[in-house]
């Protein structure tokens, strides 16, 4: 792995300069901190840093993604992972990101620059800039609901999604219902490609023929019902699965405009179990997500990174939750 | 959850002698303490005990598979298992099992009557005993390379098989290979299962079709391979990927009985990195399981589901070594 004297010779400048260049010293200029920077990481210099490092620090970037208050999706799992990084005496920041940032500075270099051991990165897309270049970085890292092929420094930690919507189909089945629609998230994401091909699968078990009518993406916001469920309703959905427990508020609000009734003509299952998910009325059926155990999973799994263990994936259990949004099929002919 | 009054209202019998068969006390009679322990776990009195445990134990039990030297497979996962424990200050102790255990009593019930908290199970197979039995357990359980579906309390670790093979055959593919025969482990084993299905994933990818005939399932010994090398040979396969570096070695020894050179005429890869692999002559290029690594995260597992983190799954990355045992395709006709 690169040294510092190494550093020096490829830029031909002095081992000081290097020096300075790393550890964020004012006297040289912001360009020369940024080759030095840019110089280390591509020479591998980051992860030999980060690992030998005495200030225990990661963080948590985050994007496209509530978390300010407990009502929020990545609440509880910044909590869990703080909890867990607490016990052992790890700092935790917080940064939320953006596309512009993540234009602006490589991912290995930002985080050699702030001296973190490792991050969490909660909300990220596929085509995000940063995302793109986990296929090569040497900072440990864990994803929520992402994958990242054959890099051993990069982790993913979810919850099983194909267990949790095979429950949700069985109930529905139970109940008698065969017109199940998947309301799903956003199209550029894994585990929205995950949950539709665990849709299908579940369907195709109980003996149903999943309907392309039926089935649509959307985003994680209350309004993209709008856009599907007239639709969904048209072709005869007597039950709809929505990804998260908002989209679900949406897409009963959107059945109820159209003179239907939750659950009585049509059946609505959430995701995650959001504290709405039990506030909203009808209190919503849902797969919940430990949000907790995910935000601990995290940092488990992110600590055994730092120290070597190159865990690839770890899935939370999902649990079914069954409240008053669904009920027995009912012949809307 | 039942209590100890519960469990002697059921029974008809006081408290105190309910008591004496839930602490091995030897004033009853052995048919009682077997009752006692017997309706304890029928009422879900197990899990509250356990978890309430001042004795901090946990135990490995270990079935069809050798871990008594470094050279063995399991012998490593234990070492893993026991460092995290450990540091956790709990205590270990390793059951060797067989089915005829399984039979003469539940699983449960053991687990109960010997104070165990939780369990580590390597080595069993589909049809075992207690691994049907585990679909109901209320025993915080982690099983390597088995998956127990929608019980909460049973968690599974292994390697990413998926990403192992596909390394592989990406490496023989590289070198020219398209006959690439198959020579998996046991049928009655879910890991067999998920590496036909990446084996048969990672060949179309590649653009090749598997073949029938280049594909069989054997046993984790050497001896196995005689069964199906000189078929694979016969139809014309140039790389056999084996399930173990043990079948490995076995098939590179049929090889070479057939008066064909390894790896000038057929190019041999292994599973596992066990000390043979790399002691072998050739040394057998191979997919490295980190054993240290899966005890570790076995018992982080376990950990976690003693303390009601249900994860579900935790794979490792597999890391593709190469060796000797693999070259440039040589026509053979």
């Amino acid at each position: 792995m690169a040294t510092i004297k190494d550093i020096a010779n490829k830029l031909g400048i002095a081992v000081s300069t290097v020096s300075k260049g790393l550890n964020g010293a004012s006297d040289i200029s912001d360009e020369m901190r940024q080759l030095v920077l840019d110089t280390a990481v591509e020479m591998g210099y980051a992860s030999k840093k980060m690992r030998t490092s005495k200030t225990r620090k990661v963080c948590i970037f985050i994007e496209n993604m509530d978390y300010e208050n407990v009502e929020q999706f990545g609440y509880e799992i910044i909590v869990g992972f703080k909890l867990s990084a607490a016990r052992r005496h790890w700092d935790v920041s917080v940064v939320p990101t953006n596309l512009n940032m993540q234009t602006q500075e490589k991912y290995d270099t930002y985080m050699l620059k702030n001296g973190y051991s490792g991050a969490f990165l909660l909300g990220f897309e596929l085509h995000d800039d940063w995302v793109k270049q986990l296929g090569k970085t040497t900072v440990p890292t864990v994803l929520l609901d992402n994958y990242i092929e054959r890099n051993t420094h990069v982790g993913y930690v979810g919850t099983d999604s194909e267990e949790g919507i095979d429950l949700a189909v069985d109930h529905l089945v139970s109940l008698g219902h065969t017109k199940i629609a998947l309301l799903n998230g956003s199209k550029n994401s894994m585990v929205s490609a995950q949950r539709h091909q665990a849709f299908v699968n579940s369907m195709r078990k109980h003996g149903l023929e999943p309907e392309e009518k039926l089935m649509a993406y959307g985003y994680y916001v209350p309004d993209c019902a709008k856009d599907h469920v007239p639709g969904f309703l048209e072709n005869g959905a007597t039950a709809i699965m929505c990804a998260s427990d908002l989209i679900a508020s949406g897409a009963i609000t959107e059945v109820v405009k159209h003179g239907l009734k939750v659950p009585d003509d049509v059946s609505v299952v959430g995701f995650d179990d959001l504290p709405i998910a039990s506030q909203f009325s009808p209190s919503i059926t849902t797969i919940r997500q430990d949000r907790i155990d995910l935000g601990k999973s995290a940092f488990l799994l992110l600590d055994g990174l730092i120290h070597d263990v190159t865990t690839s994936k770890l899935l939370l259990r999902a649990k079914f939750i069954q409240r008053d949004s669904t009920g027995p099929v009912k012949n809307r002919d």
